[in-house]
C-alpha cells in the first residue's frame, strides 16, 4: 500500500509557456518502466497537453505531446517542437505505474516558463482500486480519472490502489481529512461481496458525518466482459452489486442525503472491447467510463 | 521487410470446441516481447474471441480471454475457464509484432476440438504501415484491419509493414496475385508527397490491370493529434493527401472504375486522444478508424 502510493498516478503540474519546443528530464523511482498488459508509456511516461479555450468546454486540452521512457532512472525527451511561440497552457501527467523523483522541464531558451494560475476550485477526490489508478491506459493522461479532470478543467486527487482499494474505515478517515467537491468511491472489484455488506455504510457515514453536504458518488463492479459466456464471473460481480444497491438502499433510508449510484452493466460497453485481459480497462475502456462517469460527475459539480 | 513480413499480424485461427476451458502454448521468433510504446499483449500475446450468432451482426465475436506472454521463446496460459460446454466457434489472433514457430490450442479432457467451418468468401487484402500493421494496439484483434474482420465476419489479410509499406510497383504486382474482395492501400504515413505522386497511379493500375472489376479504397494520411498546434506536421500531411488525392482524380478521369477515397481527417476523431505517441493509434485510435473504414468496406462487400 504505502508503495503504491508512491505512484505518481493523477498527479500533473500545470505551466504556461511560450516555448515552441518543450522537452523534460524525469527520475523514476521503479525499475520496472512497463507491465506486460500496459505499456511503458502509462506506466514510467510523461504525458502533455495544451489548453486552447477557444475549443468546446470537454475539448480544451487537446493531447500534445509524449515523453517515452527508455531506461531507469534518468529520462529525457522532447514532448513538443515546432509550436507558434504564443503563450499557452499546459497539464503535464506524471506516471501511472512508477514515481518520479524529480521532473525537470526545458524550454527554448528565448521562452518565458511558468506556474499556470492556481485554481480555486476543490479538487475531486477518487478511490478505488488499479482501474482507478489507471491500470491499463497507454498515457499516463489515459487514466478514466485523468480524463474526467480534462473535461470538468478541476483538479483530481486520485487515490486507486492496484488491489489494495479495499474500503477499509482507515482509508475512510484520511479521507474525510479532505475537503473536495465529489467523492467518487469506486472500490468493488478490491473487494468481494461479505466486504462490500460490511464496509460500504462505516464508510459512507465516516464521509458523510465530516462533510454533511459533499455528494458522494458510489460505483458499481464493472461488468466485465467475460460475463456474457462465463457464469460464475457473472455471478460474482452480480452478488457483489446487489450488497452495494442494499447498502446504498439503506443508506438512503438512514436519511443520508447526496448519495448517487452509477451502475456497473455499461460502463466498458457491451461489445467486449473495453479491456486487456478482461479486468483493466485500455484507453477505450477508460474513454467509455469517463464518457459515463464524466457527466454525473460535473452535474455534481 | 522480410522480418517485418514474418510477424503474424492478421493471423488468426479458427475453430469450434464444447471445451470449458482453454489453453494455449506459443513459441515465438523474437526476444523482443513489447515496445516501448505497446504492451507485450499487443506484441506478443494470442487474443481469443467466441462468436455467438445470437447477437447483432458487429457484435458476434465477443473478446473472451488473453495469452499473455510472461518470456521468450515459449509461453503457457488457460485463455478462458468456466465456460458452458456447448460447442462455439473461436477466433484466435497471434501476435501483431512478433512471430510464432508453432501455437498449440489445449481443451479439457472430454471436450471435442475441430476446424471451424472453412470461409466462402474472399479475402479482404489490407496494405500499408505500421499503423495497419497494429501498432500500438493492446492486443492482437485490436487493429483496426481485425475489428474489420470481425465486424464483416470475412478474411482479412494484413500486409502492414512497419516503416516499409511504401506503394513500391513489386508490391503492387505481388497483390495483383492475389484475387481478394477488395484492396484497401493505406500507405501515406510510408511516403513522401512526391514518392505519392510517382507512385500511386502505377501502384492502382497494377492493381486494376489485373483485377478489372475489384473495389480499391485509397485512404489518406490520418490527421495527427498534434497537427491541430504545429503546424509543420499539418503541413506535411496536408501535402500527402493533396497528393494522394490529385492522384485519385487522375486515375478517376483516365476511367478507372471502383476507385474509394477516403478523407484522413476524421479517422481519429477531433480530440486528440487516438494515439499513444501522435502517430500511432492506441484501441481508441483504432476503434476510430474501424468505425469510419469499416462501413465503407463493407458497403463494398
Amino acid at each position: 500500500m504505502w508503495q503504491l502510493a508512491q505512484h505518481s498516478a493523477g498527479i500533473c503540474v500545470r505551466f504556461v509557456t511560450s516555448a515552441k519546443a518543450i522537452s523534460a528530464r524525469w527520475r523514476l523511482w521503479n525499475q520496472n518502466l512497463a507491465m506486460v498488459h500496459m505499456p511503458a508509456t502509462g506506466v514510467s511516461g510523461l504525458d502533455l497537453y495544451i489548453k486552447d479555450p477557444l475549443r468546446p468546454k470537454n475539448k480544451q486540452y487537446h493531447w500534445i505531446g509524449l515523453g517515452q521512457p527508455e531506461k531507469s532512472p534518468e529520462n529525457e525527451a522532447e514532448l513538443v517542437g515546432g509550436l507558434d511561440g504564443q503563450p499557452h497552457e499546459f497539464i503535464l501527467y506524471l506516471p501511472l505505474y512508477n514515481g518520479v523523483e524529480k521532473v525537470e522541464i526545458g524550454v527554448n531558451a528565448e521562452a518565458e516558463i511558468e506556474k499556470a494560475p492556481a485554481r480555486t476550485t476543490k479538487p475531486i477526490v477518487m478511490y478505488g482500486t488499479s482501474i482507478l489508478h489507471g491500470g491499463c491506459a497507454s498515457r499516463s493522461g489515459m487514466s478514466y480519472p485523468a480524463i474526467i479532470g480534462r473535461w470538468v478543467d478541476q483538479p483530481i486527487i486520485n487515490l486507486g490502489f492496484s488491489g489494495n482499494g479495499q474500503a477499509e474505515p482507515e482509508m475512510a478517515e484520511l479521507l474525510a481529512e479532505l475537503d473536495p467537491a465529489v467523492y467518487l468511491l469506486d472500490y468493488c472489484p478490491n473487494v468481494n461481496a461479505n466486504g462490500i455488506r460490511k464496509r460500504t455504510e462505516p464508510f459512507v457515514q465516516i464521509l458523510r458525518n465530516a462533510h454533511p453536504d459533499t455528494p458522494i458518488v458510489l460505483v458499481e463492479n464493472i461488468t466485465y466482459p467475460k460475463h456474457l459466456f462465463v457464469q460464475s464471473a457473472r455471478d460474482n460481480t452480480n452478488e457483489k452489486n446487489m450488497e452495494l444497491h442494499s447498502a446504498y438502499n439503506r443508506l438512503r433510508q438512514a436519511g443520508v442525503k447526496h448519495l448517487l449510484y452509477i451502475p456497473g452493466e455499461r460502463l466498458l460497453g457491451d461489445d467486449g472491447e473495453g479491456t486487456v485481459d478482461g479486468i483493466h480497462p485500455t484507453d477505450v475502456g477508460f474513454m467509455r467510463m469517463a464518457q459515463t462517469i464524466g457527466p454525473i460527475v460535473e452535474a455534481l459539480l
